[in-house]
């Protein structure tokens, strides 16, 4: 999608194939920064720290790092290593996982000097296949987007949307899970307008979600986490979308902490509250949400803030008292029960164990017949 | 009560009656600061400000401002010209109104000579009465304390309470109201934990619940506001205390933005969510919470966030991208039906219109009798 009127993704493989360029999500919302990753190591610290984040771009970034490292050391011991160092760097993303487990599958069986290559390819195909899921995300949640801009009666003015964090383009190689509704509504002249969670600790919402509706042209305000239950409350919000970092059998979501918020209010004020969820986030080994280990980052995530100053200068500052203690769970699980439906590739579906059976089954002939 | 050992209020009438001394908040946690008001404009500026906030807090700097007011001009138009410049500081505070009724009533009949030493006695009486009201809804809300911790079979360890805001020692003359039942069980040698909400956009948690609790020596962690629903899914919350801004009569709540998700999360997982109320918090007049007019705060409160930096200098930064927008409603309406109970000075009570009815009798005779 464009940019600034200009095509832009947040990780692109460069033609060389000696390395990956990607958007250093550290610099938004105050500087557009690129950072070239030439290693598995690079990719490593690009995941672990944050370069880039969010479960579809850490997939793909993670497979380009298995080419990176097989460039180098096409052995089995060497693509082994690399997989086991990207999987490590951010244990709950479910994303991650499958995306290695895919290139092992691939390149197993194949004789070393044909596996750099075929890394390429293989992690081609993973990232062109995150832009086509999520576009197809994207046309199934524009058609609620549509259902609620032609309700007849309803009061003039655009549909309201509220988000949290940054299930967007920044958080996959394009267009967004949770945004791609948007984006796709905001193509197809629907007047909208996104209240976005600030979403603290790391304030994705309030740095790359605002900063990328903002450059794709949609009308946007940034709210306190705290708000979204008085705006649900006082007829403010028609429709939520959040994105997912993993999908349990029984339809309870996984994500950033602070989501079950929303969907308690959601759920409490009749607004409908829908999840994206591009299929390879559907973990249908996971029995239930109760059962996900929810990663806990540094309190220093809580306890700092970084922002830019009036000169510009981007600057850290300590927002508690000296020695505080702070806890930060990075994810919370919303029960199925809050879910209004799962917004897949493969179209709207309930958030139950029945309805999930039978996407994954759709997803993998649908796989096979590729 | 004290802090770091030593007894401390955040406002107390300097002996010449000249001027008031206060704990200017806006310099916590970074660091202790005395402030000295001598006149109505000072007092107003100090409110207006958020130099001092907290509902009781408020009522009684008010009921001071009065005095200093009357001490320069004890005229009839002075009297109406400084209540009205009060009341116009913080609009959606009740009891702010109500202190200055309560001036307005002692002194109108007064002749001028006799105003300002009463209104000087008024001012005590009013604070020294938020002092005996938050010791009593203390003793109330320790019994729920007590009962948690002696319930037979109870795991071991501290009884954990989540707090939103600041209804703290620094919101009050003293003791504060959901942190009285915490500072009393502490001294009563009950162990505790306090997970502590940073409570965005102006951060009262992390910045002056955590400074409060930190120098009387309670254990609390900071969390983001995003993780109270999480915590108490996973079961580590038992009891939740609040305050209030304004309590309508059938029992809704309005308080800091933000209460009302940690309300719904509280009712999805069986944790009792306790409002501390002083019975002047109780507006009869406002039928139910959505009547309440939400005061909509400064953007800049959401944009922007002051802290200390690595050289210990205070320093304000900008979170989000150039331009962006912001709302920033400061308060929100929890449902009475989400509301385990009322602790007011005169004891727990239910959030129901009959109770609510019945405990404003009981006050008024109270009252009556004093």
């Amino acid at each position: 999608m464009k940019i600034d009127g200009q095509p832009l993704r947040p990780l692109r493989a460069l033609p060389a194939r000696d390395a990956v360029e990607i958007i250093d999500q550290r610099a938004l919302p105050h500087a557009l920064r690129l950072a070239r990753l030439a290693s598995v190591d690079d990719v490593c610290t690009a995941i672990r720290d944050m370069w880039l984040r969010g479960a579809p771009l850490i997939g793909a970034a993670a497979a380009y790092g298995v080419a990176l490292a097989l460039g180098r050391d096409a052995s089995d011991g060497a693509l082994h290593a690399a997989c086991e160092r990207l999987r490590g760097t951010r244990p709950t993303a479910v994303n991650l996982a499958w995306a290695l487990a895919r290139m092992q599958r691939r390149l197993h069986d194949l004789a070393a000097g044909a596996r750099a290559a075929a890394a390429w390819a293989e992690a081609d195909a993973i990232a062109e296949e995150d832009v086509a899921t999520n576009h197809a995300i994207g046309r199934h949640g524009l058609a609620l987007v549509e259902r609620i801009a032609h309700t007849p009666g309803r009061r003039p003015g655009p549909v309201r949307v509220l988000t949290h964090c940054n299930a967007g383009f920044l958080a996959t190689v394009d267009w967004g899970t949770a945004t791609a509704p948007i984006y796709l509504a905001h193509e197809a002249g629907i007047a909208l307008h996104v209240w976005v969670d600030e979403t603290r600790p790391r304030n994705q919402g309030a740095s790359l979600t605002a900063w990328e509706l903002a450059h794709a042209g949609v009308p946007l305000t940034i709210v306190a986490d705290n708000a979204g239950g008085h705006l649900m409350q006082r007829g403010e919000v028609d429709i939520v979308f959040v994105g997912c970092d993993r999908v349990a059998a029984n339809g309870d979501v996984c994500n950033k902490i602070g989501t079950y918020l929303k969907a308690l209010a959601a759920h409490d004020n009749g607004v409908p509250f829908y999840v994206a969820m591009p299929t390879s986030t559907l973990d249908l080994d996971t029995a239930r949400g109760a059962d996900i280990a929810i990663e806990e980052r540094a309190a220093r995530e809580v306890t700092h803030v970084a922002g830019r100053d009036d000169a510009g200068r981007l600057r850290e500052v300590c927002l508690v008292p000296a020695g505080a203690r702070a806890a930060n769970p990075a994810f919370d699980v919303t029960p199925a029960r809050l879910v209004s439906g799962l917004v897949s590739e493969c179209g709207v579906v309930p958030a139950s164990a029945d309805a999930l059976r039978a996407l994954a089954r759709k997803a993998a002939a649908a796989t096979e017949a590729a």
